[in-house]
């Protein structure tokens, strides 16, 4: 049978399960990485599952989050996840060497690999037809431990790119423009393939792009085909024998098709406070830029940073206008600096930062106080940048470098004849001198930990009845910033769960901690998509450690989803969405939890007497592991 | 009468007072300097003197020490110093541009200027022969009111210095065995005066090292005579037209004398806690070091990163030795880069950092637990880097390069031979332009203030009587960052008085600012060189919020005795150091204030009736600035 790419990978990965959109496949995993940020909780698990060593062909673990060192809990985490991956014989990426995806991009994602990474923009290495998706820790420390990877199978949807970006518009462009189509959710539950004379045009660096912010979409991942540009671009990487052609059969079946034709495209921008909220730059042209950024994993490869630095060079950003630059990796800076680059771009008055994902997660770099800023990031949450009440766009890295010269966002048709493309050299200067190697035997490294990193506790099981009342209700694309937000000062905690449980949703109601505290447990009640946003499995851990038995929602985002299941969070959906209104803050409610059944209804009662039906999506196994406290509990339960 | 280059400078700015050390005097000021953690206090109190634009030659407003923007407060503080700036005619220094003190040296200060800044380690610019003193804010302030700066009238030391520097000896390493000679509190009252054949050898940017660190001496500035290095180092700043030969006399009498000879140094270091406990490196060889940081406004220039760049070039740094850089100025960073010496510093594993003070005053970077850290930094007070248990060495770049590549200190015998020193270009590229300097007429500049911007507040006159308990009671030393500690999150709050005081002396006692709180106000005890480090005048308006009234102590540093004046709290001496052991913490103390006189003798008694004699150095009118609540309550008084 002529199959997708994405077929194709599936297929021979395949280690349980039948390849039927919807039904539970568990997947061999070639590569994992982890990032500081979720890391630490990563290794945490796989060292209690007494793997001597990772059974992945290769594991990266870097450090890019949290790179601040603001205290000793920071430098601790650093050091911690050095020793531990010498020990297991995991790569391990410094601080300061570069962003998890773009460093990935560049020296390990492979054709037809399959990557699971504990932050939810891993699909980036899809740009070079890897199937990368982004899972929780736990899931990551499973595939470094063998097992594999079960998720729903994906439907494939085949994305057509038709013509060329033309003037101005960018890779960035395209993909807000499927978001500003498809939405937030949109991509729930699928692989985004792309295809068509369109994706030819594209480079590997451009692909990541839009596979990188595919995220938003709540997709399972997306993926580009290998051919002749990723031939180009993993020539240029030094890992020619890395390549592998790799292209849908003709014929191949698609659940879904969505057609772009890319010289309609224009610069576009997401506009407070969500990926979907598409504008085009036009139309906000006049509004006041106080902040430019540019970066992240979305757009912090060489050549957007050239294309940025190209704008500006000779020219100076606005006074008035803070403008940040965070490249992507060590390879990038090294290029610009050999190009003058890195002098123009300090010449412009712009500030280059570390090679670290940076302000786009809150770690520095905040607006002022009511500010626009122009973010060339894949994330514009409300707070997420630090400050409350700032107003983030999304754009391209060409929209960011205008508004910083400009002050102001302006209509692209005043900004003059586009520049040529920059392309990539035919080599770029490597790396990989600079990751730490794992030494053949670790067994003798000694693994270090600081007074900040605590054991992960044991879970009781879930009861067979819920009573407890619900404690929070909140509204629709309820993000993992909003359950537990980032910034230094928490996520230097993320290794201690107990000390990080103190600001699980301090960001939307300052008393749920202590109203938890004081009941000993609690129900959560929300809308749609809640749980969108990273893979922290600290969203899930944290709540639970604070006694969240349920949460019942509208609809679930997909990682958030699973990492509730493997920390034995009971997800429940309502049968009518009308029922949402029915439950009132600090309302008990009382669960029958030995009848849920997979996709089963069951009746929960508030203390009222009214009755609400719920439903779930979990697959048996899913259920059994939400029975024994989450995945730790039924592993061990398992191996007797 | 002969003259000795300080005699110069005092004689052509004395407004009042006579030049007899230990007297009175007031300065005109020709240029002042802020940065960030203290400026925005110090515009505060510009703005409330009424002055429309600044009356001294030129005044500029750095931005470098808090530049992360870890939420709203620290973006709001740049805009508002940007603002400011604008409005009254001061030059604004951008975040990122660089340190206050390297940039200061290369594009504003002038041999033979006076130059005041909110910042201790102003003497920098004594390396190009200004009179460059640190002061608190409101002396600052004052200064670009046009007021006069009052100051004792220092002795003066001549340091001849002697041979030349060998091997891997550096500035560093002269300053560090000054310190060790004279210890911490060894300069207080004196300008040193550097001379002899020895301070010919030596470039602008060796002696702006020793200038700089000069205030660990606790001395009221030091300063280098303006020759032909002076000239050569004007030129290639683009700045010749600024050079005026300034030299002593030839018999010039000075109150002190001290020689070293420089061939006789070796690479030495200050072991922790303090910058004055000198060892060599040959001592602590063997010492695993944990981190590197090299920067900092001490050892930040184009000569110290080009040693060290140098050095790493080609080599890696120990995988377990975490190596900072932060380059003191964009033009450092662009002239590193034009010779290819910021791809060196990548590829040997150092984390590059923006242009700012960095982990040297906690702002990130801060060590492992009970880690070593090995720093060209120039205060190692304990838990100034962040971690409270780090233990912190102050060494030269040459020192800090070694010990990133081995891992550790090892003796300089087994370090090779030691490489040329570089050299300064004939001219450097100009940075000039990314300064934003002040419209001619700045009355229509909106001053832009964030809400954590608040206005000061208004103190009361000194009661007749105090009686108050003693709410703390602290031991020898203890410096600014005890009394209220840097950090991206307290520094963040400089711009808000009731909020800061949360945090004064929490590092010291969680308990007192609660203490006081319920007391309504306290007095506090403490040992020898009380306020030493820093100038932030928080250090004194922070108690001074809390209700402090007198600081009852054996001995005070220098800018901070006078920022206790300038806010109105009581400075007094015991006239018998033994009595300090006489009083406890919580013990009520009776001081008649309205018998204190300048230099005179009070009896304070205790409740139990122990009578402690106590004195004071205060002038008349340093007097009459206390009992009228400070010197803002002063000077409106004087101006009815």
């Amino acid at each position: 049978m002529a199959q997708s790419i994405t077929q194709k990978i599936l297929a021979a990965h395949l280690v349980t399960g039948d390849l039927v959109p919807g039904s539970e496949i568990g997947l061999r995993i070639d590569q994992t990485l982890t990032q500081d940020a979720t890391g630490t909780m990563a290794y945490l698990q796989f060292e209690a599952m007494g793997v001597p060593r990772v059974k992945t062909d290769l594991s990266v673990s870097y450090v890019d989050h949290n790179t601040l060192q603001m205290g000793f809990r920071n430098p601790d985490d650093h050091r911690y996840l050095r020793t531990v991956a010498a020990r297991h014989g995991v790569v391990f990426s410094p601080p300061g060497l570069g962003i998890c995806h773009q460093l990935h991009l560049e020296n390990f994602a492979k054709p037809g690999a399959t990557l699971i990474g504990s932050d939810s923009h891993t699909p980036t290495a899809g740009g070079v037809g890897s199937l990368a998706m982004g899972a929780g820790g736990l899931s990551v420390a499973l595939a470094m431990a063998g097992e594999a990877y079960v998720i729903p199978c994906p439907k494939v949807v085949r994305v057509v790119l038709t013509g060329a970006l033309t003037g101005f518009a960018s890779a960035k462009d395209i993909i807000l423009h499927l978001l500003g189509e498809l939405t937030v959710k949109g991509g729930v539950g699928r692989v985004f393939e792309y295809a068509g004379p369109g994706a030819a045009t594209l480079s590997v660096p451009e692909r990541a792009v839009i596979t990188n912010m595919g995220a938003e979409l709540g997709a399972t991942t997306s993926i580009f085909p290998s051919d002749d540009r990723t031939r180009e671009f993993l020539h240029a990487m030094g890992r020619p024998d890395d390549f592998a052609e790799l292209l849908p059969d003709e014929g191949a079946s698609y659940d879904e098709e969505v057609v772009i034709d890319l010289s309609k495209l224009e610069p576009l921008a997401a506009a407070p406070h969500m990926p979907d909220k598409r504008v085009s730059v036009r139309e906000i042209a006049g509004l006041k830029v106080d902040q430019v950024c540019i970066g992240s994993c979305t757009n912090s490869s060489y050549l957007d940073l050239k294309t940025a630095a190209l704008m500006l060079k000779g020219k100076k950003v606005a006074t008035d206008t803070d403008t940040f630059i965070s490249p992507g990796s060590k390879q990038v800076m090294k290029m610009l600096a050999r190009e003058g680059l890195v002098e123009a771009l300090l010449d412009s008055g712009a500030r280059v930062l570390e090679c670290t994902c940076g302000p786009c997660i809150g770690m520095g770099g905040s607006p002022v106080s009511g500010g626009v800023s122009a973010r060339t990031y894949n994330r514009n949450f409300e707070g997420r940048s630090g400050t409350k009440d700032a107003k983030v766009y999304l754009v391209s890295p060409q929209t960011a470098a205008m508004a910083a010269l400009r002050g102001e966002f302006t209509d692209p048709a005043t900004w003059g004849d586009a520049p040529q493309k920059p392309e990539l050299p035919a080599e770029a200067p490597s790396i990989r001198d600079m990751f730490i190697f794992p030494p053949e035997d670790g067994s003798q490294v000694a693994v270090m930990r600081g007074p900040n990193i605590v054991a992960l506790e044991d879970f009781d099981p879930l009861p067979d009845s819920i009573t407890a009342k619900i404690l929070l209700k909140v509204e629709d694309n309820i993000t993992t910033d909003h359950i537990l937000p980032a910034g230094a000062e928490i996520t230097a905690l993320r290794s201690n769960i107990p000390a990080i449980s103190n600001h699980v949703f301090g960001r939307v109601d300052e008393e749920f901690v202590a109203r938890i505290r004081a009941e000993g447990q609690g129900i959560i009640v929300g809308g749609e998509n809640y749980g969108q946003g990273s893979s922290r499995e600290h969203a899930a851990l944290g709540p639970r450690h604070l006694g969240v038995k349920a949460v019942v929602v509208k609809s679930l985002a997909r990682i958030h989803r699973a990492n509730l299941v493997n920390f034995g969070i009971l997800p429940l959906f309502f049968v009518n969405a009308e029922d949402y209104d029915k439950l009132a803050l600090g309302e008990e409610l009382t669960i029958p939890a030995t009848e849920v059944t997979p996709t089963g209804i069951v009746e929960a009662v508030t203390a009222s007497g009214t009755r609400i039906p719920l439903t779930n999506d979990l697959s048996p196994a899913e259920l059994d592991i939400v029975r024994a406290g989450g995945l730790l509990n039924f592993v061990k339960n398992k191996r007797g």
